[in-house]
């Protein structure tokens, strides 16, 4: 089975370079399932019942989410209602929605974990622990995990943590896609960061000098989504349906 | 010019790995110039004489380091004594050394810059104005920045105030690689992370289970290097002899 | 009922100057019952046997602890071991010792909880919640929590939250005593810190100019405690025994 | 000289207590000069031309402020038109404004100074290094320092620091005042803070239940101040018009 897993999807000019280039690169790689980070996919941060709308019509089968998860009062109802709409599943209980799914392929079954990691982020719960009670209570043979982290140590840490639970755990939340892809010794397939999906020049989606000037004079800045060309930065992991392990990761950039 | 880029060096089995596979990768690529991060290039971190004189002699030009640069106090008088071992530029005036650095090629000459983002890290003064107090001063036409730094917004921004102004700007410290080098709009190459030169099945360098045992029972654990197989993550720069801009980027990982 | 809360006993030194003040002070005040916070009572950090031992034969009757708690491997057993000596009951399951403890008292028993907050410091599991969980399992109706902390932001909102449901929260830490010590409108019994049992002319107990010389070079620096004399910083809780209400909170500084 | 220090004044419910008791405890205790850290004295965080306004016209003579300083733009102007209102020293140089100003008594002058902590906080320049490079330009022998900051072992340090330079040195921020008042061993008066002029039932003057629902929840709360009885907390500087030393420091809480 082929699955797609897209990098944080930035602001509608993200969502339309992705509906632009997703179903010919689906058709090109026989892709089965596409899981995309959408936390940022609403102008302006966080998501709406509209840009969830758009990334599910272009063609994304589950949407995850991270540290900007409710971010829109208008969100909250979707994430209750919608079964393929993620938050982190270590969010703490009262949250709205829930942090897995479960896919029917047919023949197969495709689980998605989504978690936080909680170095240098809003302290939650050990997600290390909650991916232990999530897969206490039972996963499919093929199930995926998008960890929203910062900390390269606690991403690739979780990694290993989960070779051979899982089928393939990949990091969002950096914005950056990262080049150390593999398959970790007991069949799991690892990427620290898949990147982002949205406007090539520009600070994780935002405009260079807006930034720039945030940190040069620590005073409040608006920041506002840089315009031009995009990219949108995946991976895709081929999984063997019979024992659930990456066969191969393909990091992919779509310019 | 070829100017060779290392990401930060692991431990003894990390240094010699890279005296291993260093010739043969500068006659490869006929490089002029090799810079690499040696913070933690001392087996418990930091670097020692011992550690720095290896790296050198193994074909290492210029050292630069980060946060772990004063973790051995064995290392204080090097930084001072030696002018190709660099620290950040933006720790206090009273820290042992410097952060800036020109080689001498004969016909040209090169500079390094050494500097820490200040994003999840320890507080210093800012590396923005740091570096505009040393081009204030004068720099080479061709002059290379090792940015040590946690957060991709504040390295891509840091890269972007950079551009036009140094030849290439690359980041260390997370010990991943970034698959996002480019070149920016005016000139200057860029890469978030060069990544790591140490044990492959590793996080950071470190056994994973070590790394996990921290995470999840965030109890004082011992952290031990990893051992088997190596790589050497680095991106080599092709610089404009006249202008000073790259040319072109290339990452490489050799294992 | 007068129970004595004593902020961070702070090295040999301060054990000896709480040993020395803290029998007069129980005649004194009619004291029934003494809780210390003994994460830094050993020499170098962290606790031992024979710090804590040192502290039981000095009067006190339960230990907390906090950050701390695990610097020392000799303690390790003495957590699972000793009934009156706590950690933090957030700390993953995984820890040794336990977070809470019942001291028979013949007629009345007398509840301690012991919680670290995670703004600013390692992320544990929510303290709010695992307070939730330990009171639904049932505590003595005389309670009080050590609730050791940073941010005066999550300490007072720990305070509210536990609010008519313990009889007493005050925080440990910051090893500086502060002055909003009062009984909330539902009758627990707050201040946001103890402060510190130790040397007067200190930084939380360390000599000034090697905390001084940290903060201005950012360089590693060896703290050593200070001398000189010393001051025991508490607080008296006197408690209602029937409704578990705080009736008075008394700061207290001997010195 | 008797210098009053008063804590972060929390929105109009905070300035209008002090306007009702800010005249009477000057006449009561001889009061010279007033400082005030007005940061959150504009409804809705940061201070505004009106809340300036406001304070000056209740007998505030120096505003000092903090992490908020900027959070209205309103206020940006402001900052560079009046004399007595400042922004921490340490802000980068492009930040509106100044962080010290000398008041004019008649036959003395007086000296205020503005700085920010690092740790946990924005990371600006030393405020030791930048509390150097202003007193190496020159201040009047009595001089105070409002040393906005989180940590009290970065506060304590500073005051250090500072002993036998300056009169007096008080914190800012944590919006709980604090029991260590003292004078120095070189005679700098010296409180880690202030505490808070605002609503007493609250999290520092936010309703209790709002920052307990964000702690809890993890999720964006939108914080409202509290209502209720108020308090003014601050400090008393007995200064020596010769030596600039503090005489006595006299902790105060108006209710
Ligand atoms: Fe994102
Ligand atoms: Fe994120
Ligand atoms: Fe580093
Ligand atoms: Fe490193
Ligand atoms: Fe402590
Ligand atoms: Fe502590
Ligand atoms: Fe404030
Ligand atoms: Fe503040």
């Amino acid at each position: 089975m082929n699955i797609l897993a897209i990098g944080d999807v930035v602001g509608s000019i993200g969502c339309r370079f992705l509906r632009a280039h997703l179903p010919s690169l689906k058709k090109l790689k026989g892709i089965d399932l596409v899981i995309a980070n959408g936390e940022n996919s609403a102008d302006g941060n966080g998501l709406t019942p509209v840009s969830v709308q758009f990334l599910f019509d272009s063609g994304v089968d589950v949407i995850t989410a991270g540290n900007h998860s409710f971010r829109r009062k208008e969100s909250y109802e979707l994430y209750d209602s919608c079964e393929y709409l993620l938050r982190p599943a270590n969010f703490p209980s009262g949250a709205p929605g829930k942090g897995f799914c479960v896919v029917d392929m047919g023949r197969t079954q495709v689980g998605v974990i989504n978690l936080m990691g909680t170095v240098y982020m809003d302290g939650l719960d050990s997600p290390f622990d909650e991916a232990d009670r999530i897969l206490a209570k039972g996963v499919p043979p093929i199930t995926l995990i998008d960890f929203h982290a910062e900390a390269t140590g606690e991403k690739r840490s979780f990694g290993y943590y989960m070779d051979g639970r899982v089928s393939a755990v990949f990091g969002t939340h950096t914005h950056v896609q990262t080049a150390d892809d593999c398959i970790l010794p007991k069949g799991t397939g690892y990427l620290s960061d898949l990147g982002m999906t949205g406007p090539i020049q520009s600070v994780l989606g935002v405009q260079p000098e807006l930034v720039i000037e945030k940190m040069r004079t620590k005073m409040p800045v608006r920041f506002a989504l840089a315009e031009g060309d995009c990219k949108m930065d995946c991976a895709l992991f081929h999984i063997d349906d019979k024992t659930g392990n990456t066969l191969s990761v393909e990091r992919i950039q779509i310019a």
